[in-house]
């Protein structure tokens, strides 16, 4: 209405901040613009979070998700990787309780010849990191420069780092103002932050595991596929080879829980052992990584070839391989005892015989996080020592004063917290559930393809 | 999801952002607590835009905007005028373009034995402002202290001057921020805004003039039908007697735009002459004023009453003693050639035969802030002796090369865009336009009473 601010001679925030108010899609141009700026600095937080409220309430085109994504994903270095022989695959996972696939399938895909060059997040609130887990085992280095990074790739073929300095810096500072300004929750920005993360690793292709259930942040299955497909869709825009499977996590993946605990169950799985959820999973996701990676013809022929890949051994010498190239202790693949161990610990009984109908996964991911091994803030320590053993599944049969599961902690103080969370999140029920969710819920491939 | 932020132990702007944007009601705590953090600096911009945003695309509930309004209003100084005998009663008008009435009513209503408060802006955009048109009177002085205002009140009955720091200062670092977040356009903060500095003011009853037509803020008739009654539900909540007057602005109110030219113009109809609409609406507002002020049984009787005021020379007597009391050279009144005069003066002729049809209202404001007649920002200096004479009104006949208007400018650069402007929202039909708008369009009193 008025004629309005100082005259800019380029770019105005105020424009792009009322045109996704007023419902007008906005171009590539007004995104890059206020993406750039806001990156340089040169346009105040006041107006991003203006602009990510309005986004939020408003939505996204797809055209403009993928402009969104682009202008994040080149406000940084982008890696150049065209010299590794192999294709570059990797996996992403929305975060979830117990969720360690990562550390057995970089080097299983590693070791059907695929390069992985995984950079991986820490944890934050209920669900656990990847970062977390590898730091639990000593020395392991997650902060190589990009030259180390590059040399592990070509040593090994997979390598595990955090996010570096370089790497999309719109999307630090934009995490960080939606952190504090009610803008977390849309799957457009979150499609965004997730994918342009991941296309600067400059991979070719890349599996997407979408949670869904009490434990995930997007609890219901709507939610996630909705979410995935965005992401699939911003993928092969950017011309990759994207594929999202919807998975449960509507109790903890796997029987462990805490940082120490969960390496220890990746070397189960390693070995051909294991919680039989955890082990499936990583087949699956790992078949898709080989089929994505041109290994094999197939998902199935992909899964059948990693199973090959543990039974020989192979995977598991790729994963010391990793440790012993950053820095950890590779004795703890042999000797589990090398890795933190807690002082104490604790069974939680059942308080009354029956089944275990279901568990409020997110609590169990709280009780972890109360134990000091997770984080509430970002500034937070990690005890990787402390965690939580699950003794049974959803669908089990209890008896009263049986062990559900065990606390393994270090401080008394905030045992009892812990144990109370567990206790309320498992319902106990006089009869067995009648159905059981599936461990897969869906598979989102190019234009919408659902199987 | 996750446990969030630092634990504060009081309040938290995060939960109240999110609660807008999740579509649940804010308690009167809420949005007390976001006020006043925000007045005393003790929460960030961001935050507060980002909840501005979810306010303009979410809405508000009448109990939402009322506790907004209130806020507002106690996070300053409210003036007490119970000492004053008489009720306390103020217009205010959401503004247009040759909008003066507040000159005419304040004394006039005044004259009646009302005592009128009157707190007003500076023009903005097209639009033009009360204190701008005060200050075309050399000496008038705009900016009296609290005190001095009483003063003037105890003595005359009524007194203008701008807003001070001590009232609503809420309300000017909430709207500096909606100035460059795109978040203006809400009914629920522009009623927030303008009610709290209306009701800071200590008065019992206030008469709105809610414009509407292509001269508005609110284009509309029924957006404008919509913020009229907000905010006659929020002066109510409030305890105050409040009536709208939805008027029209399609075109200039009165003949003259341009703040010496406007002071001229009130001065005619203080003396029983003037332009039939500016006229008519004058003692319609009054009318209203001298009925809310308990002066008069009925409206038509204030009118009467106003008109009587007029042609007794009541009305100018108390004009020329507010002039004298804050500092105005009264002789402007009986000699306008003491008022600031352009050098310049300029016809700008009809192109062809007809009647014209109608006007582009807000470009014949802009065509006069172009002229230096008002500011595109507020930093911007005023000439109060530029403007434009109108010499017809929509509806009228015209012949191809007759003066449609006059334009009195003092700077040759700008008069050319100025004169373009005024010819091109000047449409020319070769009928008489078959309707006419009407003058006042509805009146909006207490539980949404339509007449």
């Amino acid at each position: 209405m008025r004629p309005s601010q100082s005259a800019a001679p380029t770019f105005r925030a105020i424009d792009v901040i009322r045109k996704k108010r007023d419902e007008i899609e906005l171009s590539q141009a007004d995104i890059e613009g206020l993406v750039n700026a806001y990156t340089r600095g040169d346009i105040p937080d006041y107006q991003v979070s203006a602009w990510l409220m309005a986004v939020v309430l408003r939505g996204m085109s797809r055209a403009e998700t993928a402009a969104l994504t682009d202008a994040m994903l080149r406000s940084g270095e982008v890696l150049d990787l065209s010299a590794f022989p192999a294709r570059k695959v990797d996996k992403h996972s929305t975060g979830g309780v117990g969720d360690k696939t990562s550390l057995v399938l970089a080097p299983l895909a590693a070791a059907a010849g695929v390069t992985v060059p995984m950079i991986s997040g820490r944890g934050l609130g209920h669900t656990g990191g990847t970062l977390d887990k590898l730091e639990a085992i000593p020395g392991f280095n997650v902060n190589l420069p990009v030259a180390e990074f590059r040399r592990v790739l070509e040593v090994c073929g997979c390598a595990m780092i955090g996010q570096t300095p370089e790497i999309a810096p719109a999307d630090r500072k934009l995490y960080a103002l939606r952190d504090v300004t009610g803008t977390v929750e849309s799957p457009y920005l979150i499609c965004a932050s997730i994918m342009s993360k991941k296309l600067a690793e400059g991979i070719d292709a890349l599996v997407l595991d979408v949670k869904t259930g009490s434990g995930a942040f997007m609890k219901s299955e709507r939610d996630a596929a909705f979410l995935a497909e965005l992401m699939v869709e911003t993928g092969e825009r950017m011309g990759k080879q994207v594929v999202a499977l919807i998975t449960d996590m509507d109790q903890p993946l796997g029987n462990k829980i805490g940082n120490s605990l969960e390496v220890v169950e990746v070397l189960d799985v390693l070995r051909g052992a294991g919680p039989e959820d955890l082990r499936e999973l990583c087949l699956e996701l790992s078949g898709w990584m080989l089929h994505l990676g041109g290994i094999s013809n197939s998902v199935a022929e992909g899964k059948q070839h990693s199973s090959q890949l543990i039974s020989s051994g192979k995977a598991l010498e790729k994963f010391r391989k990793m440790v012993e190239l950053q820095g950890g202790d590779a004795r703890v693949i042999d000797d589990a005892k090398r890795l933190p161990q807690s002082k104490h610990s604790l069974d939680v009984q059942a308080e009354k015989t029956g089944y275990l109908a279901s568990m409020q996964c997110e609590q169990i991911g709280t009780a972890c996080v109360i134990l000091g091994g997770g984080r509430e803030r970002k500034e937070d320590a990690v005890d990787p020592a402390v965690g939580i053993v699950l003794h049974k599944k959803v669908g089990d049969q209890v008896s009263a004063g049986e062990a559900i599961a065990t606390i393994h902690y270090n401080g008394d103080a905030r045992v009892g917290r812990a144990r109370q969370l567990i206790v309320e999140s498992c319902a106990i029920a006089d009869s067995a559930p009648s159905t059981k969710r599936p461990l897969i819920h869906r598979v989102i491939q190019k234009s919408g393809g659902n199987s």
